[in-house]
């Protein structure tokens, strides 16, 4: 409970907008802003161990957008509005993916009458996704001014093009988590590292929102991946801007075990290069799908060169200690068990697979805060009304010890 | 909260038989069936915008039955349920779309056990829809007589072949809200009018529907379509008879022009032909898919003549003033923008876009309404007790002036 | 409300570990733990027919993972989880219905951060459904183990390969109050016996449960089948052992005839005999499409030797006094309804629809007793917790006597 009261303390003491806005990207984002997310998220998740009821709406639903097959995020996202006592609807615009203008306008009203949040996921199209989600916003935006919404629902990116701020900021509340504080992170060595699969077409989403916002806090970033599989040039750009501003360090290197040497997290996974993203949603918006299989084929030809690209215990010997945490957003690649060879050996996954799940662990609790933050001008003191509260998550008999 | 006394003042007043049956025809119910829903409807929708807690079940579910793709008609279910406090679960029927007899019966309970409401969308198959849902009524009738359900669900209908009730009721309760009171409607000039669309087979059930219900309260209605795009014979002499019982009008002209002029109000929007949704019906039910697509070719280019059915600037200048308010059950064809040649063009749109947003906005309230007045015997009570109790709908800290 | 208090008192007297195992075959447990799951939905039942408010939980989702269609079975746990105040949200695995090792474990974690309970219908594959559901109980064991759940989820068995407890648990709670309490089915005669059907494949898991569960009871259980249609031998041979432990019996006739005689109830329903389901489960796997459309031939010629083991007046005569109690797990295949010739006449399914319905009407608070038993030691003082508080279900205004 002290923990809690601290938190609250320390989340009012925060300089936050993120009530007036949504966070789309990490790094429009104030390191403050970021914070708060972080610790509204660590109340949550403490108050639900305490047996503490979180939710602070009694009725309102949650609409979500996916634009592409989902289990773990819709999990994710369905809890962290059940936390808040939210219903959830599907939006399933079935055929019409590439809906623009009064269909958006129109569509995002029509659901929103009574939303608090809407959550998109949408990282198909390389130049779309994000924007998509910012069309959205500002439907809402034009429905709450008209008067037509009584409330401004919480955009939720829940992975675009271009980051994937609910994986981010899960791994950095996990890392802040094992290392102690988001202080002990300052000068730690992470490598984001490319890495070997046997598909292709991954987004970029997360080695961009691992970079983008790892180099917020003064963490000694490392971007490693073989010629050619460049993620967009302006993610990087912001991530050298961050590494400036923040104390920290990025650098770029030509392979894994350069990336690996001496890190202290290691977070290898597969990406397909910007530039075939980009081919990709040219040929998925023209339906070309002879297109699409020659550039798959292609791929996978490329890929098959970077075999070695591979995170076994030879590999993990050359981090600090050979003891570096090794970090997944999950489902992994994992050699001889979901494929012939894959992005990590069964025997590096095990080792840190719980750690994997503890990871993961964090998303919606990260989606819970980010909906309360924007929902709330000042999150700490409804959160401090729950805690007065203390209605129990979960009815137990007085004196049963249940 | 002197505006919601004041109704739940007016609403005990009421004379009502909803509680003891189904809302399947606005056209079945007395005014006062009708006032009743709309007053319920209001107050529900102040409550929230007062932060107001509207459930009125701790537990319960409401069953969706959608035999026809729908988005907003889904939301706003899902949005009334929440509202009531009540969970939601889609009864899935795959292609058994014409199940009948025994299977209706044994289903209809089999998901009622706790179930609050059963909201039904069947408008494919004219002279079917409405019937399904009886047929359903009478299940659950059977059901709770017999001991099986401890209650007997509301059964909601979200569009039939025949009527649209909570899209005509929504439409009604937005020009209440427009013009100011139910009273002000009197005298009030309604043209609902055919228009071109470059799509064919769309239901018949909301221009029917506005007919049927405008008629109820004194105003002065118009149709208008051209030859041969008649509306189910039946439903024009409800429309009739209900204007000669109201002190309204009721006309049917044979030009958009002839309609629009000196209307306060109109409702410009496509429809196909009752005969041809006759003759579709036959032919979805023996599954004749190339005599389908015969017939939506003849259609097509039978609608094709009559493009100059279309609301534009030069059109509503014939209105009273040239003022008349657009209303649209929404998405509308509009010229230039989801086509190239549609109901409406964008410049008409446009104006009134927020408008029928708005329109929209009425139909979580009303679907919850009659959820409401079928189940509580004297809403007004319960409400009031909502009032009294006055839980807020989203948590504030106190002194946070959130 | 004493009858309720009674049945509290009579669950604190029970001997129950089901806090602490799955409940994933009913002859895997004691007969007092399955007194528990009888009597705490019962006390469930009866506190929602007193319109008292049976949630437990104030956040927490419900997983459901149907491998196969339903419908009936998803409302009756959709039903349960809205009873406990539970959320639901389904993991659709897609085609992955095979599954194995890592990505169950992880997928059973990933979706159940938050989750009270996670049900799963697998009962395509003989050998594998009641296998993979020990296989996700492990995983989140495991989770649980490690710190990566903050609770253990229930697992809850929707019909597997080999028992479908919650069908039998509903029946034998139908049995109960049909014929007054547990006592009174002592000694009772009740003929489980295959019964024509046009169609092929139905699972194996309701005529097994129900001799697995109802010899369980001292009852005289007669298991009747035409030559071949086995049901697995394991199963047989429990059944054997649980009559003479409970001192009931257990007997195999050759022909409906021999085992309605003198019935007491009779529950007459199609399946498909094991060794085809064993071929079935082999083709499946090896996806041969031919294969099982060869054996989908040869079983229904096979099946149609055996149209005289059909359920009707001439039948029911045969049981005691003619008037044996027809019991089915529904929907069932009528003669001249659903079919040309099914498992049962008309007459004879008419006389006991209403009878068949109640018997259904018991599955949503047996699936809803299962979660409860699983998530509270002592379920009896959380219940009296309940009764105590006696919130209302569905909120009466004070005075208005509805």
């Amino acid at each position: 409970m002290g923990r809690i009261s601290g938190l609250l303390t320390e989340i009012g003491q925060l300089e936050s907008g993120l009530h007036a806005k949504d966070l789309l990207l990490t790094w429009e984002q104030t390191p403050d802003e970021l914070k708060q997310v972080l610790k509204v998220a660590e109340v949550l998740r403490l108050m639900r161990a305490e047996n503490i009821d979180t939710r602070v709406f009694a009725t309102g639903i949650g609409v979500s957008i996916f634009r592409d097959n989902s289990t773990r995020t819709r999990f994710s996202y369905t809890t962290a509005l059940n936390l808040l006592g939210l219903g959830q609807q599907d939006l399933d615009e079935g055929k019409s993916q590439i809906a623009h203008g009064e269909t958006v306008r129109e569509t995002a009203n029509m659901v929103s009458f009574c939303a608090e949040a809407v959550g998109i996921r949408d990282d198909m199209y390389l130049g779309a996704g994000n924007a998509y989600m910012r069309e959205v916003g500002a439907a809402l935006d034009d429905g709450f001014a008209n008067g037509v919404l009584p409330q401004r629902p919480a955009v939720v990116n829940l992975q675009c093009d271009i980051d994937h701020p609910t994986q981010s900021m899960a791994d950095l509340a996990w890392l802040q988590e094992h290392f102690g504080s988001l202080d002990e992170l300052r000068g730690k060595k992470i490598a984001m590292t490319w890495a070997y699969s046997p598909s292709y077409g991954k987004p970029l989403s997360v080695p961009q929102g691992v970079i983008g916002l790892m180099t917020r806090f003064g963490m000694d970033v490392t971007l490693a991946h073989p010629q050619g599989y460049d993620l967009i040039p302006a993610v990087v750009k912001v991530a050298q801007k961050n590494a400036k501003a923040s104390g920290g360090s990025f650098r770029q290197v030509a392979s894994m075990e350069e990336a690996f040497k001496g890190a202290d997290i290691v977070y290898p996974k597969s990406w397909a290069p910007y530039k075939v993203m980009q081919r990709r949603t040219v040929l998925l918006r023209a339906g070309d799908f002879d297109g699409l299989k020659a550039l798959e084929k292609t791929c996978l030809a490329q890929n098959a060169e970077h075999q070695h690209w591979h995170c076994d215990e030879a590999m993990m010997k050359r981090t600090k200690g050979g003891k570096a945490l090794y970090m997944h957003c999950l489902p992994a690649d994992i050699t001889g068990l979901s494929c012939e060879r894959g992005e990590v050996s069964q025997g590096v996954f095990e080792k840190y697979r719980i750690a994997t799940y503890k990871e993961a662990g964090w998303k919606p609790y990260i989606i819970a805060a980010m909906i309360l933050a924007r929902r709330y001008a000042d999150p700490a003191r409804v959160l401090g009304q729950l805690l007065a509260d203390a209605r129990p998550r979960m009815k137990r008999a007085p004196g049963s010890g249940q």
